[in-house]
Order: structure tokens, then C-alpha cells, then sequence
């Protein structure tokens, strides 16, 4: 891809040549497209020339390379600016800058996502680069244990964003000295100003207090970005670095600096062809910056062990012994702890609940506790995926509500993580409402690419924690806060997408669809349906998504479509919703379906009396599967 | 309810008496009930003590008086405290305290709800009080023009909430002087030490930062801390004050002080005896606080007007012209405030795109600019409707994704908001796939006792937004970023649960069934299918929650159960999981569905190239009908 010998070892008047080109670029490829994000671009020109030729260590050749340091947009909609900084690197056309660039079936899309080699993680909803850009630097520092620097670009009006402060704090709590966020202060946002405008100074004072080293400089003086840069990358200090540059939006267009209605707005051509006049002129500059060093690898990590000084045994349970599903993640992520060095875990201290606090225990280096800040969680979960480690983030299953934005979007950027929610549903009891997790199967369903959990017993947990280690996209576990009988044997296993037949029989009259705390509650109102002489098969719907079609078919074949689904969550979206879709989307069906699911607000009790007031207890399951039958 | 006549008038011994009693009733009352957080109240008992006795101007008798203070417990796991607090204010009894917390179909839930009527809104999930806070404090500020306070109780643990800090940030921006933040700086989090423990002098320079007057009390001196409520309650400054409170977990018993593993758990009958002992024994002080000014009243707003000096006019669209919907709710967002002064926007630093700037630039002492903090700006709107205002709040639909734990408590709230979101799914075209609401639909169906709503033209879409300000509970509105066709003439009516049918004919043997985007390609597709001599019903699904069943079952009496569902959103938990969920709701049914949705993940390109590659577009639509009747 490389035009022509790319230079090297460029000095600042140089680098003012490079940042020219790719505000040029900015606006040549916006205006071909219709549409982007041009003055978001040139605002931003000279931090980014001076770093990708100065400062940036990367081998543009091999993206994949442990010793590259990181780059991220966190402000994604200065994506013209980042695919000039590609042009400029050799790596991608002219061509396909003028050509691609927001354009269908293209790679250079109007936001950044790593459907491109050099992006780690997909931006465009703001705010979340820089959290993201911690989990890569918590990496780096704690894991890797390379040098590389984490360098992320941020826009001035996404400090709004709680996100950032929770990445800035985290950064400085884990001490990131290699991570670096440049502040764009452009002062104008999409609609107007920022609510700081150029007030450096309140920023500053911001990320002083949250724990960061500022350097302040002229967004477009490139000696003081030189030198701030400098500062940033030498990694001493033991804080994370905050560059602060003032700069103008539209910089280098007379007709735009600093003038409002100008976000995300290309140039017709006719003033496009002026900005290029304005700017100098088309070139086609190829540089490329230092290159990290080439024999940098990841250290071999220790051999895990457990208590016994072996590696930590999987964990076994009794059949019918009582055993919160919970604890079974706890277990079952320590013994895959043992097995894989690269699976690490995190939490959003609430650890002795989720029990992760084993794993913490077990394997402190490879635990990160990121206290109450579950969006800051998340994008560390997908910023340790960059470096391919194998994350878990656990909180309590409603919390994850906190963070739906960066899972989402964790979606877009292709990144495996896995999310252990506990306390799921009204089961949980006397905390209330607050603490109930009953929307989440919908909202995880909804997930491009996702994987959906929802275990009833410790032996089927600890069976798809491991499934979930290999598993691509963002996977879910939904497990109970209570302690129920342990239903299988150690050595069942339990596909992805599968699900178990727990009960049935030639005369199956009706199926008792269930999982988690229902699931129990299918079974024991099968009992009571046996007593009365009907046969019920009962179904462990463990893979709420993907889901077990077949064995869903075969079960309407059997009663004649008469399906009671109980489910600890709002009815709309979760286990009535993936059955019931995945029935249909397999052919034409004749369904009697009975959906007991949540219904109204919850309030506190025991969990007796609120499955009960919800209908979801055994008493309702076997009363629904008399009504069908009637 | 008050059982002896309230003492009044009081001194800071009577407050430590006061404050002897909360502790020993949070005691007594989470023992009663065998779970509850005693240690987390007993830290902040001094502060409620003073406060309820000296400075909170409350009307304990009249809690919705206009004049009255308001307090919200944003670390709501203390509600031990508030319950103990309102019976010492005379308006819970003792037996209720020992018989109803935590108790099934009590009103003294686990964590706060407004089932309470001292109560404004629910906490439990951290980091959100603060947030609803300010949305309280813009009322009593900007609307009601009223001299009363917000007292919020804070936890140190969820300053680690990037939420905190977005609502210090806008509650200095809008000098909220009326609004007090009291952080209980207790060190311990749930399952340890919190992230700054002690280090006070950090939470302050990140308060004073973010622009709010600090004031540093010893949390268990009562002068230090009567000191700083008067100087907070003075209302001069234009800042919001945050009172930090040096404080000691499970104050008052000295087998728990400051002391690992005692969050959030109740004493044993014993323990509990032995501290009540300690703290001096059972009280039964009756008090009262200053009273509001009995005739603090709203003043009467200022009637609306528009352009040409009259109200606003309502919207009025002619059939076939292009508008789109996301315009239309600008239009009708200003025609509504024209008629009700109590109609609020807020938007996040979109407001030229989700066309809340209509409204801004017509009502702007009703509009707030909330920039980019979702999470803070749906707290605001709960804020705002605690004071009886209608609020709604608007930005691209996919960034409600950013504040769906906010919208999870508004349901809990029992609040009454109003959400606006643009920009909905592929439809959006270029900008790609972080910026597209794909999962919007999904979400706000499992919020409890939401509404949601999906306008396929302007004439509907204003209807709508007319229907939502009286519309209980959260309320969602789907708009569009393109501009098309006006589908319905002015007058048409639009009931919420309703739906139209677009085309139809005795022998339909399909139906189409579309919203917004969608709803176009139904329509191209029936014309289509005529073409080649298949009648196919068109039904617009403007209502997606509730959803109307009647019409859903007469099209699948007609058609033999043959429905086509097409959406712009991915294919869990949207329209298809609302059409078949009503119907098989409603009894037994034969269904045929083809179910189109976005089932990969979309890039840039043309609103026409997206649709046509999720397969959601006339040809699809035409295809799949084809397929059913094959």
C-alpha cells in the first residue's frame, strides 16, 4: 500500500507539512463522501501529526505487534482525521480514502471500528475511548508488562460524560503512566458551545483532582505539543497524563475557525477546493514515526495454583446439595483461572456477592477492582480484550443497566468479554426493586452477536463459565442469589445453545419451559401435575440465547403446543420472547402458550412471597399447564 | 401518627438525642428484619439528626406543601435511617418500623420508593439521588422560583459514579445554591476499604473542581455539622455545597466501628441487644424542624406565545409531503408548551438534530441544556417531575442506551418522563453503527409500565407526543432521522395502544406490519404484491407498548396467521416480540411469521443500501410475503 519510502526521523517543520496534509485530506474525503465530521478533523491535525511522526511508536506493518503502542479516537466523529493519519502511515490509498470513506461495504466507516487493523476498539459514542483506553493500559502496565504507550484522543465536549471521569480516576488509581488522553478544546460542540468553552484551567483543575498529570498547551503549536508529548511518554510519575490543547474547530479554513454550525457539516466542493487553496494544497506525504521495539513480547506468565499448590480442581458438586449458582461462577472462574493465565477478572465491588472475590483472592494479579463505576468496568473488560486477555466483569445483574451504552457498543467493536450478573430477578428478596435484575435478558438478547446465559444449578454454571472463555462477542451469565438443589452430575455437559429435558414422557400433555430460579419451580409443579395424573415435561432453557430450537420443536410436537414459560423478568424480551421467536422463525407452529412472567413493580419480602405474587412460583406454573389443558 | 406532642425548637443536645435514637431504631429495625445495612445508617445519623431537627424545612403533615424541603437518601441501603427518621418525625410508628421493614407488602421497602410520600424518588442504585437532585433543584430554582432546598445524603463509595459527577458539574453550571450534598465518608464500601477512604481533602478538590463550595465537617460533631448546614441552607454563591462528612461506619456500637464485613448486615439479636445498650437505650423523641413558609406557592407562569403573538399553533403536515418525524416532534414539542406551561425539554447537546431546539428557542427559561450526560439528564427529568412537571427529554435514541439503569429507576420512581429519541436504526445511513438505535425498542419495552412509540409520519408523530404528556410512567418516542412521506391527513387520532391499517381488502392473505422506516417499505411492498395480484394488509404499529391486539387478531383471522413483521432494530425484543407476544397472550394461535430484522452488523452506508442489506426494505418485505403464501 506504501506509494512511495515513507520518511522517518521527521522534525517538526515537517510534521506541520504532515498536520497540512491531513487536514486537506479531512476535508477531501468528507466532501466526497457528503457527509463527516471536517472541522472535528483539523481542530485536531497538529496533535496528531506531530504524534504519528514524533512520538507515536508503532509498526504500521504489523498492527498486531505487542510492542505498538495504542491509539483511540475516543472523539470517533474525528474519523476523517484518523483515516488521513492511515493514508498518511501508507497503509491506506488516496483511493480509498476518496472512495470508501463512509461509503457501503467499506471499511472506512463513519465512525471507527476495528473491522480496520489499527483500531482497537469502535468509538462514536462519546466517552468511552479513554475508558477503554485504560483497560489497554491496564494491560500494558499490569499484564504485558511492555513499555507501550496508550495514546487517546478526546473531544472537549465528551468530558460532559461521567465516563471519562470514572476512566481518569481508575487511570490514576492503577497508577497508568502510559496512558495519555489529548483534550481537544475546540470549544464548540455539535449544537454550540461547550458548556467550558476555552476554560483550560477548570479542566485542569478536573483531572488535578481525579489524579492526572496535566500539561497545558497551544493545540496548534507544535513545539508545545512536541514537548508535552515528550513529557507524557516518559513514564514516570505514576500518573496517568492529561494533555490539554487549546484549539480552533476548523483551524486552517478562515471561512469556519471557530464559527458555530460547522459540526459535522463537510464543505460543498466550492468550498472545499478554497480550503485546500487556504491549506496549501494536495500532498501525499508517507511518513512513519519511531518503531517500537521489535523484540518486545509478553512476559510468560506464572503457573497458576491452587491452595495444595496444584492448580486450582474444577469445581464438583453434589447432586441435590444446595448451592447459590453464584458461588459456582466464583468457583468455577477460579479453577479456569488455573487453567488459563490469560482469563483475568474484574468487579464492581460488590465481589463477595458475585463471589469474583475468589478469583481476587486466587489470583490477585489478574483481578482489577474497579469499586463502583460499572460503565468504567466494562470498557476495561473490552480494553483487556484488545491485548487478548480473557475477561469476566461481574456486578449485580441489574448494574449492568449502568453500563448498557459500553456493552453495546463493546457489540461494535467485536470484542469478547464476558459479564456475570447475579441476583437476578425478585428471587433476591427483601432489597427491593432497586437491586432486582428483570430487564437484563432483554436488554443482553438485544445485543448484536451476543451469547445468553441463564443456569440453574452450580454444575451447569461451572459447565458454561468454561463454555464462555472461548466463546466470541459479549456473553452473559445470569445467576441467583439464592442457594438451590444441584440438578446434574459432574460431567454433563452443557452446550452453547443446547438445553436439557429434565422431565417427559410418551404422554406429555404440556411443557414447563424455565430457567434459573424457575426452572425449580417448573419442576416441583410438574410433581403436582404428576399427582393429578398429567404429564409435564420440563425444560432447563439454560442457553437463552442462542437457543435450543430442536428440542423446543420436539416439544411442541409432543403436546400439541401447549408451552407454560416462567420467567424472573419482565415479560418483554426474555425467555418467553426467545422461545416463542425462535419457534416461529423455524416455520409455522400452532402455540397455546402460557407466558408467567413479572408483571408489576415488586416490592421487598421473601422470595416465596414475591415469586408468588408474581406468579411465577410452582403453585402458578402448574395452575397455567391446568388452564392450557382445560 | 404522632403519638406525643413533637418537640420543636431544638438544641443540638436534644439533636444527640435524636441522633441516639435513629441509630438505636436503624438498629432495631434491620435486626427486626433480619437484613438491612445498620452500620451504613449509623454513620450518618449525626448528619440526619441535625438536620431534621434544625434545617430541613419540612411539613411533616403536608408532604407535597409547595415550600416544603426536599431530601432524597441517594445512598438509599441506609433507608434504616430514613424510616427511623420519619418516626421520630411522628408519621411511621414504631410497630410499623419493627413489623413492616423489609416485609412482604410493607411500605418500608429495602432501599426507598415513593410508595412512601416523603419519599421523591427511588434510590438503591447508587449515583443516582445526587442526579435526581439537581433535576429538583431546577425546579425550585428556574421554575418554581421557591426558596426551598434539596438535601441529598450521599455515600463516599458512589462518588466512584461517573454520575456524581456529572450532576455536580451541572448543578454548578445552573448555580444550584439550592442544593445540598451531605457525603458520608465512612471509608468502607461493601466489600472493603473505598478507593479514597479518608482522604477527604481529594473528594474535596474534586468538588471544588467541578464547581461546588466544599464545607468539611467531623461527621459525628454536631456544632461542625449545624455549622455547615446553616452556611449550605444560606443559598448565596450561585454554587451547589457539598458537605463532607468525616464519619465512622457503625458509629455508636463499638464492636463494629470502622470495621470490615459489617456492610449490609443486620446484627444478630444479641449483637443488636448490646448495642442498643451502648447507644443508651430506646428513645421515643417526637420532633419537628423549622416549618416552610405556609404560603410558599408556585407563581403562575407566564402564558405562552409564538411567533405572531398568539400560542403556539399545532403542527399541521400535508399528505405526501416529505417531513421527518424527528422534525415533527419539535413542531409539536412547541405547540404543547404553548398550551401547558408545565411542559420542560432537555436535551444532550443534540438538540439541532433530535429538533428539541424548536422548543429552547421558544420556551428557553423551560428548556435545559444538559450537554453530553445522559445519565444526568434523564435523572433530571424524574427531578423535574417530582415538582409536577412534564418533562421531555430527547437525544439520539442509541445514547439512551447511556442512562438505561436511569430509566430502569424512573419505572421504580413511578415517574412520569418523557423520552424523544432520534436517529433510530441502519435508516440513519452513513454515520454507522454506534450512532444507530438498534436495541432501543427492546429496552424500553422491559421498563415496567412503560409506553412506547414508533411514528411512521409526522401527522401520527405529533399526536403522539400530545398523548405522552398525560401518559403515566416512562414514555418512549422512536423518531427518525429521514424525511417521508405524511401519511395521514390533520385530525386523524392516534389513541396510545392503537395501530392503523393502511391497506386492506377482503381477501388479504398477508399481512405487513411496519413502523416508521419500515412502515414505508410495507407500503411500497403491498403496492408490489398488488402488482402481482396478492392483497396484503398494511398495518402500521405506531403503538409497539401497548400494542394493539384486536387489529393484530383480525389480521391473522384474514390472512390464515400469515404476518410479515419488519424492523429496523435488531430482532430481539423489538416489534416482531410485541406482535407475536399480544397474540399468543391472546389465546391459542396458527401463526406463519417472517420476522425481518437487522441481524448483522451494519457499516456505513446509504439509508437505501442498509435497509436493502438487513433485508428490511419493499423488496424483502414483497419476498418474504411471497415466501408465506408459497
Amino acid at each position: 500500500m506504501t506509494t512511495s519510502t515513507p520518511l522517518t526521523g521527521i522534525d517538526l517543520a515537517t510534521a506541520a507539512e504532515l498536520a497540512a496534509q491531513l487536514r486537506v485530506d479531512s476535508v477531501r474525503s468528507s466532501t466526497s463522501a457528503g457527509s463527516g465530521h471536517p472541522t472535528s478533523s483539523m481542530s485536531a491535525a497538529d496533535l496528531l501529526a506531530v504524534l504519528v511522526s514524533r512520538h507515536l511508536h508503532y509498526d504500521w506493518d504489523h498492527p498486531h505487534a505487542p510492542g505498538n503502542d495504542h491509539l483511540i479516537f475516543s472523539k470517533g466523529h474525528a474519523s476523517p482525521l484518523l483515516y488521513s493519519v492511515f493514508k498518511a502511515a501508507g497503509v491506506v490509498s488516496d483511493e480509498e480514502l476518496m472512495t470508501g470513506y463512509r461509503r457501503f461495504g467499506s471499511r472506512l466507516e463513519g465512525h471507527p471500528t476495528p473491522v480496520l487493523p489499527w483500531v482497537d476498539v469502535a468509538t462514536g459514542s462519546l466517552g468511552q475511548g479513554l475508558p477503554d483506553g485504560v483497560g489497554v493500559a491496564l494491560a500494558g502496565k499490569y499484564l504485558d508488562q511492555l513499555p507501550y504507550k496508550v495514546w487517546v484522543l478526546c473531544g472537549d465536549s465528551e468530558l460532559a460524560e461521567g465516563s471519562i471521569w470514572e476512566a481518569i480516576d481508575k487511570a490514576a488509581y492503577y497508577q497508568l503512566s502510559n496512558l495519555i488522553a489529548m483534550v481537544d478544546v475546540n470549544r464548540l460542540g455539535q449544537r454550540g458551545p461547550t458548556e467550558l468553552e476555552w476554560n483550560l484551567d477548570a479542566y485542569a483543575r478536573r483531572a488535578e483532582a481525579f489524579g492526572a498529570r496535566v500539561l497545558t498547551v497551544g493545540g496548534h503549536d507544535l513545539a508545545e505539543i512536541d514537548e508535552a508529548m515528550a513529557i507524557a511518554a516518559d513514564g514516570t510519575g505514576g500518573q496517568p497524563t492529561v494533555i490539554l490543547a487549546r484549539t480552533i474547530k476548523g483551524r486552517g479554513f478562515s471561512e469556519v475557525e471557530d464559527k458555530e454550525g460547522w459540526h459535522g457539516r463537510p464543505f460543498p466542493p466550492d468550498m472545499a477546493a478554497r480550503a485546500i487553496a487556504e491549506l496549501g494544497g494536495e500532498r501525499d506525504l508517507v511518513v512513519r514515526g519511531p518503531r517500537p521495539d521489535p523484540g518486545a513480547a509478553v512476559a510468560p506468565p506464572a503457573p497458576a495454583t491452587g491452595p495444595d499448590g496444584g492448580p486450582p480442581a474444577a469445581p464438583e458438586y453434589a447432586l441435590g446439595d444446595k448451592v447459590a449458582t453464584r458461588k459456582a461462577y466464583g468457583d468455577a472462574l477460579v479453577a479456569l483461572g488455573g487453567e488459563r493465565p490469560e482469563v483475568v477478572a474484574l468487579d464492581g465491588e460488590v465481589s463477595n456477592s458475585t463471589h469474583a472475590d475468589e478469583f481476587a483472592k486466587a489470583f490477585p494479579g489478574r483481578y482489577f477492582e474497579m469499586f463502583i463505576a460499572e460503565q468504567q468496568m466494562v470498557a476495561a473488560a473490552v480494553g483487556l480484550g484488545v491485548r487478548h486477555y480473557v475477561p469476566f466483569a461481574s456486578t449485580f445483574a441489574a448494574f449492568f443497566t449502568r453500563a448498557y451504552d459500553f456493552i453495546r457498543m463493546a457489540a461494535i467493536s467485536q470484542a469478547s468479554i464476558r459479564l456475570s450478573g447475579s441476583h437476578a430477578g425478585v428471587e433476591i428478596g427483601a432489597d427491593g426493586p432497586s437491586q432486582m435484575a428483570l430487564e437484563d435478558l432483554a436488554m443482553m438478547r438485544a445485543v448484536q452477536g451476543s451469547t445468553v446465559l441463564y443456569p440453574s444449578d452450580a454444575t451447569s454454571t461451572a459447565a458454561l463459565v468454561r463454555a464462555m472463555a472461548d466463546r466470541p462477542g459479549v456473553s452473559y451469565l445470569r445467576t441467583t442469589r439464592g442457594a438451590y438443589p444441584v440438578l446434574y452430575e459432574t460431567g454433563e455437559t452443557f452446550p452453547v445453545g443446547g438445553s436439557k429435558v429434565l422431565r417427559s414422557g410418551d404422554g406429555d400433555t404440556v411443557a414447563l419451559i424455565g430457567a434459573g430460579v424457575t426452572l425449580h419451580a417448573c419442576l416441583a409443579a410438574a410433581d403436582r401435575l404428576a399427582a393429578d395424573g398429567i404429564s409435564a415435561r420440563v425444560i432447563d432453557l439454560y442457553s437463552v440465547k442462542p437457543v435450543d430450537t430442536e428440542t423446543l420443536l420436539a416439544a411442541v410436537a409432543a403436546t400439541g403446543g401447549r408451552l407454560v414459560i416462567a420467567e424472573d423478568h419482565h415479560p418483554a424480551g426474555g425467555l418467553g420472547s426467545a422461545v416463542t421467536a425462535a419457534l416461529l422463525e423455524a416455520g409455522p407452529q400452532t402455540l397455546r402458550v402460557a407466558h408467567l412472567a413479572v408483571r408489576q413493580l415488586p416490592g421487598s419480602g421473601t422470595s416465596e412471597e414475591l415469586l408468588a405474587a408474581a406468579g411465577i412460583d410452582a403453585q402458578h406454573i402448574a395452575a397455567a399447564a391446568r388452564d392450557l389443558l382445560a
